[in-house]
């Protein structure tokens, strides 16, 4: 209720600020029996990292996991699952500035306002650190999906600023997307953005842009009518990232400016299997997946943090200068796509359970 | 967990098929001694109904609410509200083409793939019915934030197909929205989205839009971190409405394209008070209010049924024509304004009393 | 939040005062496919009705059930079912006496307390006329429990005031306990308990009992381990029914007197399946069914509502006479069996439920 | 919803096995700004833990509580708390045996069956070890009660076997509780109970009991109707301890042999305010507390290991007989005191949040 869980079968806490002891989840309602290692959970950690490229922010971040429980044998056992990445790199004297000031589109006022008061330790529970518990738990449910359901999620950066990717969703390939630093799989495209990025940060500036998210083989039927529509729950996942100010499912904003008889996908038969042609649905309807890809797009403003001088207000209400000191990311995007994968993994799975409590019978796939 | 509650303190579950014995909803969660009665409700279902003007479909649909619990000498009493609305006009013989085909852009598929089965007359618990008892909970909402709180939340038709509003969502009034039947508060927008959907219907065909959201006076401090952020929710409550395909809170999808030092909102102080200029965030920072007006653009497919002849495939795989028979709207956004403005009232209202929870008053004791 | 739903897969919210609209059940969750009619629901509310008997009030209630959605051509449709029941017989001049009292034992007071204002016609939410609606959901649980899982529960009246029944909850059957209007299978024990309440009766007085449940042939492998135990969720959901004053499984507080050399339950091999001696557990270990029966009791208080002359407080904190007018029922566990059943099945289905979305695999009885 | 969660808002989740990792909780929902220190909530542990007295078991368990985020500058930030004991002692030798039994009354087979594995080192997740979790998380729940609301909650040892304690609930202070290693604040009782454990543990065999706990100064006005009645949630949360089997509030089994005009509680004004006599009720009407002491008794069972040699089965389905090894508790009555403490704070704490949520106050809005 707090805002702290995610899921409600596959269900997830997360706790832990920036510069507190730990970052950690639990995940209640895992199945039992699945193989998972820290290792495989750390592989998934590393690609949201930070100081992975010159590209990305060289903070000396402890990223190690820890297994604490649920896990037995090698095998998850059914019981809550405890991931834990303890802090590190606690300096109290780095944090005078912090306490004193509000940072423009931080959210340091708002959690001084709704608290009374607020870890100003890094941005306390506000940091971006917090991710790194979504990413742990996603990298779980993404490993249930791919090896019981052959369920697979791909994302990657399709904008950065006004630069895009031409590659169609439906050709994209895991191994493209991890080819060079950006995590566009169009390298055409990712070498222009690499610039405009190397660009922006001499500037002491940040850039925003957009991931592009494909969920491939999901069944069809999974996703809950009325509320809890497939599209629904993966909109709210991905608003919930920090930085995130946009999502579109299908053919989205464009989508309004269409008509019906261009915009309505034809179902058809091939080879004798039931297909939806155009997919302009974007793999769900009333809700529910009808076993098409489904895609999606997330927009993600620059980040605050920028070097160049601000005019802000302090605790006390007063006009003050703010000077960011330290390295800053000029671009998220990147290390943003193992998060929007791990939301995706978490709602998908989430799903699959809830489906599969109604039901006990098994699921096809489309085709 | 199937799908048919939202909210968490201020929570409705709703029921009914367009064509069952009735469509309701029960608000549990509604504090005591709110004033209301059902012709408040029934002002904002009738935003919401069919048959409002040439321009919407003219079904003869059962829109008249009654209140059967919950609210004792008119007012509420902590206890569960329901609101029913009785379907009216059953007619079987309508229903046998429906029977057995899956309409192009409709639920049918995914409900019969999901359940096995389906309620085919008009859309069943698919059908925008549906919509009618969120927009009653929502009134309830509405009502409560705006005497207790002097919340004002204020949705309109901001763009059909390419057809924009010109108007600043800081400037629109109540009545220039109610002042024409596309419920768009630019008279001149207005005009000439009235002549192309008019061109739409006779051509039949539908046509999709964007519908802006504006809520006023929001105190700071409402919404939850993480996960259960105001724009998160406000997303998915969004996204839950039938053939909506893309949210942005703020700067959104265009602030993917903006650098830092453009993107972040100052903090001023004006008249003693804290202020933030710019407000690219769209009214919230870390996931909770700043105070400032709340703002989002909601993207409407166009809908699905089409008075053009299409191609689709029958229950049993055949390949077969559908010809649209009756009445339809050719763009379903002035209808939907109703219900942008109940999704949000809803969420606000849930998120008001999720706040207040933590927060202490005194109670008394006994002796 | 609000108290007004139970149940998470399974789950109902009812909705509903003793003299408002209507009281009604909105079950979210219940699987599609399954055979349902009004006459099978009514049955079970006809056990729960007053007028039974000269034993049980004769007020002239409304049990009269309607199926306003979610059930379509016979067969639940997986979407939200809506119970209703009318209320009939509303006369204000009724209720002058009560608005200014808070009667002994009843909730008047607290909710006056708690909500500020109540619906003080017959007792308002806090009628007995709210269990209508559990018993009208839990029939669908039952029925479906019955016929997928073979799953038999069967609740009985087992004391009045001192008196005893002595058969064996391993031997009783359905037709033993629907015999007699106690609804107590040792009919030498119904005779007396017969006898017993004519005379508290005639005394203007009322008696408290307790009511035992066996339920049978449930897989071992249901429950939740730590909180939500099998004996926690029962446990729950009888302490919820109106007037219940206490719980125990298996040994109960007998257990409390008894050492682990005698209350440890033996596993043996039987015929060449795993079975458990003794069954002191009752039925569940670790939370979790064993396969064995499941058998509770389940104690309830004397009704408040009395005939003789009581000393209470008004509205005003005046000392006052209170005198009862009207019938009331002076033991009300004939009608209390029905809740009892109803409620064990909407908690044993729900952990059905809740089991199956964590196992894609058939379940199987123990023997 | 795999039921490691208890509480709505003041919502913990569990994590851990008696030999994994670690024990765990994350508190989420627990308001800002109240003290808390690692040394306060080791006081709560402390009580619970093994090896106090020569009537406790001697294992050398690890208790030490660590507190590892949500908790700043000695105050809690309105953020997740997680609280963790790190184990130890893990000899993988000593598992051997328990590897391949099915212990009489303990949860092997249950959870074996379930998730078709089980963590076997000690009982796994289904070790009372678990409970430790528990208490830390009650300890934070406890303060900001008996701080904010001067709430108190005492539970005591009532009765070991069939030995009772006579001392009359309402004049019970912590100080009498404390003062015996047994827990019960009649110190007549307390030594008779001391002489029998003593011969329960030299016959290599435990013994039950039975804990009453009085919670005392609880505004009127808590909990909510129908479902989640206050005196439902308190059972449910007392049923969930591992080896209860019973639950009575007020009058409890005792209330279903006494007729209505002897149990129901007459209304007073004492100097001016409302009282209730007798208390029968126990602290409730209609689910929600009267502002007069809540109270309750818990039936424990006596714990499952004992010395004695047992007839059981093996995992392969054999006959084998089991031998405990090690040292156990006869009794663990005193033990569960501080469980039963943190069980009904953090019930009273939920329900404090829940009613607080619906009752506005005013928020200021920015300017």
């Amino acid at each position: 209720m707090a805002g702290s869980s995610f899921g409600k079968l596959f269900k997830i806490t997360t706790c832990g600020e920036s510069h507190g002891g730990a970052v950690g989840v639990i995940i209640d309602g895992c199945p039992a029996g699945l193989d998972i290692s820290e290792i495989e959970i750390q592989q998934e950690l590393d690609r949201r990292k930070p100081g992975q490229s010159h590209l990305t922010t060289s903070r000396n971040e402890q990223d190690s996991i820890h297994i604490l429980s649920g896990v037995f044998e090698g095998k998850t056992t059914g019981t809550p699952i405890l991931l834990l990445s303890y802090n590190a790199d606690m300096r109290p004297e780095d944090y005078e500035t912090l306490k004193k000031v509000y940072r423009p589109s931080h959210a340091d006022y708002t959690y001084q306002i709704k608290y009374g008061r607020r870890d100003y330790r890094g941005s306390g529970r506000a940091s971006a650190r917090e991710t790194l518990a979504r990413v742990a738990a996603g990298a779980i449910a993404k490993k249930y999906l791919k090896t019981k359901l052959n369920i697979e999620i791909l994302s990657y950066v399709e904008q950065v600023g006004s630069i895009f990717s031409e590659i169609d969703y439906k050709t994209v390939r895991a191994e493209a997307i991890e080819s060079n630093i950006i995590r566009c799989p169009d390298l055409n495209a990712a070498e222009k953005m690499m610039s405009f990025i190397e660009e922006i940060r001499n500037n002491g500036d940040s850039i925003g842009g957009v991931i592009k998210c494909v969920i491939r083989h999901v069944p069809a039927g999974l996703g809950e009518p009325v509320f809890d529509k497939l599209a629904a729950d993966l909109g709210k996942a991905m608003l919930s990232i920090n930085a995130v100010k946009g999502f579109e499912i299908g053919s989205g904003f464009k989508g309004a400016t269409m008509r019906g008889s261009e915009h309505n996908d034809p179902f058809v038969i091939e080879e004798g299997n039931l297909k939806i042609k155009t997919n302009h649905a974007g793999g769900t309807l009333g809700g529910i997946s009808t076993g098409e890809d489904i895609y999606f797009r997330v927009a993600f403003k620059p980040v605050s943090t920028i070097s160049q001088i601000q005019h802000t207000v302090s605790l006390a209400h007063d006009p003050m200068l703010l000077e960011a000191t330290g390295r800053h990311d000029p671009c998220v995007l990147p290390r943003a796509v193992p998060i929007v994968d791990a939301m995706s993994a978490l709602v998908i799975m989430d799903h699959f359970l809830r489906h599969n409590a109604f039901f006990a019978r098994p699921l096809k796939n489309n085709g």
